[in-house]
């Protein structure tokens, strides 16, 4: 996570992850699959590669350019995936076509960008989420959202907000506006930056109608923890049927985000209108205070799957895990010094079937034992016990257990754990 | 896992994974992961592609072949990882060597070879093992090989073998017999594929002394269910110390297995000699009847850690999930046509808070529960939760939820669920 400190034997942008990092990485991975899986979302595998042409459907001049390539020896061009969505929904529009609809689907692995690498995020870094395909109306778009905070609140985040963008308002506005490239440009660009001096430039130079200009000045306002308020503005400057649907579409998705018990997490803001290219509805993204960055981003993709058999409209999002584990510790507490995942015992087992049937009991019950393979006994062995951070050394006495434990150096055990003769 | 139905829109080789199969493939990984921490192993994620230097590290010619290779943006070469070892290896050897030993590490995750894919194998396959770092003795061994067994017990397998063998028994006779490259390469050649008459050819070409062709002659028998037997005729034929070291670590070896439990399950097999490049002691494979190829594979590799900090002992297994998977279905009845993971119940929440909150409390406690985005009510929610696999379809009434369930067209709700005001 701290390019700096990146060793020099692995290259620059992946890491090793281990001890109770890498634990704490597997057992968010779970809770996240676990509580879309609970929602009825069931497990997608996409290859780590493949074809390149494939992956860059739709994808952004910038992501293509991000895309790890490389040669098959059938001389094809290769990628890892820089994303999960593309693959899904390739999968989805050449096999699963068929299938009853919606289909919901959740996946978690790693994805790979050639990009600098920064806090929360290497050039191999790890992603969670879901697809929801073939269900067009507000109720997917808000299930959606819902499983997003219930995603985050699964994780233990216990701060953190979702903005809500609607891409029908932004693209209603150019329709009206019918501007050159370079004028449509410098307007997104405008309100992408929030930059005042940027769009006064563009209403200065560019001829609109006054209707239109008084809509242009009104969007950079249009966001917010009010979003009945939002609405009722973007409403008075609606231009045409495009905005006003995009306005309906989101009164319709806060209804049934009320009924989710979420609506008060969710932020409007029609100024987001980062990928145009690939979002068609909604787009959103979660926010945690004090981080640089999303820790989730989604929206709907009515027409990605299209390019892969018949159309689907579809609404996903993912998590980031990396970024996920930044926040939670973050709210969780200092960080830690790296440290070995301790086990609770330490056992001598004497080479005895009876003591090593009662230790793999334990661990049947969940409990993490290591049986020492060093030949240690007795306080040897309570010694390397400590130093491993383990709670309790055992060693076997032919009935049972003696048991060393307790923070000073005990000399003598200090329990005795029984084995009934089997 | 069909190379030959591989649909055409992505790379040869690889696949995608989805519905009942990708569960599995998820509830083996987390279930061999579970065994693997219970016996104080703890999780480590290696990156998915390194510099390819690195994972050269006394990889056979094979694997160097076979490994995907790809430059980075700086010039330097990477590679995808074709097994986890090396980058644990390197990664002890590099960063963790100052820890106290030893050390246990587990992974599971792809790995990835440009081989013709073949049954259980594509050229994207899942990979789930450990790592036993700092244990020089049998009983780091032994551990590894009752922790391979406990795997495959935690995954249901019921039919499975384990095959022993010791590398320093057959090195320790190339040592006394001293040969040219040539007449090694046969004399290893007839032993791997157990041919009578390459060995008949070699004892006819290559002058050997009585003792030395009497212990040629006798290696092929030295392999079978009864390690006692094996090892009273292997020390008749030992020439030399290291045979005879051999021998008796696997003697201290099988008394641990014994106090495991398992070493009834430990067949032993002198003639095992693959990886001689890699293995610096016991090598092991597990087989399952009736299927052909190995489904977990491991050994002893000294030598490794060396190359990238101060050496350590080590030893480890790889088990193979795509095989599992496969010998797992073998064991459990004929493999079934894919379908979607079937949801418990379907439910219209009828947009009322009420509802959502008690599916989200059923959800909490493991249950898969689908909140309906399509619009559909009564029977026909009930049609859409029978497509779907569900058992019950559920209909909000504003006290509680209309149950429809059971195999025929029931024409009304068979019982109703309250639901307490809150």
């Amino acid at each position: 996570m701290e390019p700096m400190t990146q060793p020099a034997h692995i290259p620059r942008g992946v890491a090793d992850y281990f001890w109770q990092e890498a634990a704490q990485r597997r057992e968010l991975e779970t809770r996240l699959l676990e509580t879309f899986r609970s929602w009825g979302y069931t497990d997608v595998i996409p290859p780590t590669f493949e074809y390149a042409d494939s992956l860059s459907t739709q994808a952004s001049p910038e992501l293509q350019e991000e895309m790890y390539r490389f040669l098959d020896r059938d001389g094809s061009t290769l990628a890892l995936r820089p994303e999960f969505t593309t693959p899904v929904a390739r999968l989805v529009g050449t096999r699963l076509h068929d299938w009853p609809m919606p289909q919901r689907f959740c996946y978690a692995g790693s994805v790979f960008r050639y990009t600098e690498p920064q806090a929360g995020r290497q050039r191999e870094f790890w992603q969670a989420g879901v697809e929801l395909i073939g269900a067009p109306g507000p109720a997917g778009d808000a299930e959606v959202l819902a499983l997003t905070v219930a995603g985050l609140e699964a994780v233990g985040l216990a701060d953190f907000r979702l903005v809500l963008g609607q891409m029908g308002y932004f693209r209603g506005l150019l329709a009206d506006l019918a501007l050159e490239p370079a004028q449509e440009a410098a307007l997104r660009q405008a309100i992408e930056r929030h930059s005042e001096p940027e769009l006064a430039e563009f209403l200065r130079t560019v001829p609109l109608r006054t209707q239109q200009r008084r809509t242009v000045e009104a969007l950079p306002e249009l966001n917010g923890r009010d979003p009945e308020a939002i609405m009722a503005q973007a409403d008075l400057h609606s231009l045409n049927y495009a905005m006003f649907k995009a306005l309906e579409n989101l009164r319709a998705i806060y209804r049934v985000l009320e009924a989710h018990g979420v609506a008060h997490l969710v932020d409007l803001d029609l100024t987001e209108i980062r990928n145009l290219g690939y979002y068609t509805g909604i787009t959103f993204e979660a926010l945690v205070p004090g981080l640089g960055f999303n820790v989730a981003s989604g929206g709907r993709y009515d027409d990605l799957i299209g390019h892969f058999g018949p159309p689907q409209p579809a609404v996903g999002v993912a998590l980031g895990l990396d970024r996920l584990l930044l926040a939670w510790r973050g709210q969780s507490g200092p960080k830690q010094a790296p440290r070995p995942v301790p086990p609770e015992r330490l056992v001598d087992a004497g080479n005895d079937p009876r003591a090593v049937a009662a230790v793999n009991a334990w661990r049947r019950q969940g409990m993490r034992v290591v049986l020492d393979v060093t030949g240690r006994s007795g306080l040897d062995l309570w010694r390397l016990a400590r130093q491993m951070g383990a709670a309790q050394a055992l060693v076997w006495t032919g009935e049972g257990f003696d048991v060393y434990a307790g923070e000073n150096e005990a000399e003598q055990p200090v329990d005795f754990i029984r084995v009934e003769a089997p």
